[in-house]
């Protein structure tokens, strides 16, 4: 692993390139992002060590770390670019649209479909810190597409910044994070949304927020660029798992409307089943 | 401060009994909870000094934690049995309805309606800890109606377990805790029921939950005793929260199916303004 080159270097693709230096501290790491700003702030925080639009042409790694509707085009351009001996690597948070696109690709063996699940509600290379990846789950899809000797770079690269590895089809993928990571990011949006129409009638409202709304509330901070590309994206999942959600707040609705203590009672036991399930994530 | 009594042993009547006998070291505490295994809890973990039913006639402070829809005939009755220099204080998260209800009882000067706003998504004895209440937000109502000499004691407490007092009136304690607390563990409740659902032909949709979806879906491992009385004491506000909420989602839900990304960034980004009403929030 002697050069990488990272293109969006956000928090997602800084973080990437400082594990990496970390690692590998003989590494260059050259990079591009379309605001001048990230560049300069990436230049100054030693994200990369070369701004450089084009990857050179004895990169071992391109990670695409820019918002989900770019990566199509993106994808497609940075494989025409590079050298025989170079792996793409996209991480963005969809995944069957873009392995659809690029199936026919010539140089399609030369790319990898990754997804870390990692990540803060902050965003840009400021935000960006070397542990974000550290123990995080990496998705890999369609892995039988990909170059073997390639695949190895991939490997070297995720352990040593010690990832866990999944893999799965991009489907799989989509459906997944729809409920267990798309939605989470819409309902707490829409839980910030609803309760700043209340404030502007109601200036001290957030007084009363305790550390329940904090949590709830905390993805509402994510950014926009990053968050409004991935609900169109992955649209088809998206509206699946949003209309089983608003199916279960309106029932939940009429079941208070009821004063049906009974029953509401026992579903929100049923939910709690939810704690055993999440401590097991932890082990 | 000699004696204390808790009626409700859990998380926060425990809570409170571990803090203020740090603070008086020779404070007596007794205690009850209809809970037999509770009760025995709080007597190992040292949360109340002695099982009692009725508070002694010398009690200084009865703490009242108890569900919401337990409180109204629990007050009164608790009213009626206390000396003469007794205050009653209740932890519920409800006030109007509780303080209408004891509005004419003669010994309506003995009664403070109060609400920390502090707790986790634990319940029981077991839950409690004396750091729970440090620094947190004591919400106080009708002030005004409590005798003045009673109402010092309650400062004296809330002050040695450094609270923060606000005052207000209780419907505005209600309309305001629907759309800060109330509201946020109706979403995460309904947000864990969604993905169970999922989950059922779905078994390994956990493995990609990142810190997103654990932050969103945490209240939803809340304890369905306190919450179910809540949601239907609450009500009528609760039900404008919730209709604004699943207004808003379903909106979004249009503008995703159109894949309207434009107007989704910035609808995203004007809820963003929820960093600053957060971070202020800390200060």
């Amino acid at each position: 692993m002697k050069k990488l080159h990272v293109i969006g270097l956000g928090l997602l693709g800084g973080s990437f390139s400082l594990a990496a230096r970390r690692k590998f501290p003989e590494l260059k790491v050259t990079g591009f992002d379309l605001s001048e700003k990230n560049q300069k702030d990436a230049e100054i925080l030693g994200i990369i060590t070369e701004a450089k639009e084009i990857p050179d042409s004895d990169t071992d790694i391109v990670l695409l770390a820019t918002p989900a509707d770019s990566l199509g085009e993106l994808l497609a351009n940075t494989l025409d670019q590079i050298g025989e001996n170079t792996l793409v690597i996209d991480l963005g948070s969809t995944k069957a649209k873009l392995c659809a696109q690029i199936a026919e690709h010539p140089k399609r063996s030369q790319y990898l479909a990754g997804h870390p699940i990692a990540g803060t509600e902050y965003s840009g290379p400021k935000a960006a810190f070397a542990d974000l990846l550290d123990g995080k789950v990496m998705i890999l899809c369609e892995m039988e597409k990909t170059d073997l000797y390639l695949k190895e770079k991939a490997y070297q690269l995720f352990e040593a910044l010690n990832m866990k590895l999944r893999f799965m089809d991009p489907e799989e993928h989509d459906r997944h994070l729809a409920f267990v990571s798309h939605l989470s990011h819409i309902s707490s949006f829409m839980l910030g949304k609803t309760v700043l129409q209340k404030m502007a009638d109601d200036r001290n409202i957030f007084d009363m927020a305790g550390s329940g709304f904090a949590s709830t509330v905390r993805l509402a901070k994510s950014s926009p660029a990053m968050w409004a590309p991935i609900l169109t994206e992955n649209k088809e999942n998206i509206l699946a798992a949003l209309d089983g959600y608003i199916a279960n707040l309106s029932a939940v609705r009429e079941k208070i409307a009821a004063s049906d203590k009974e029953s509401i009672h026992q579903e929100l036991a049923e939910i709690n089943q939810i704690r055993d399930i999440l401590d097991l994530g932890k082990g």
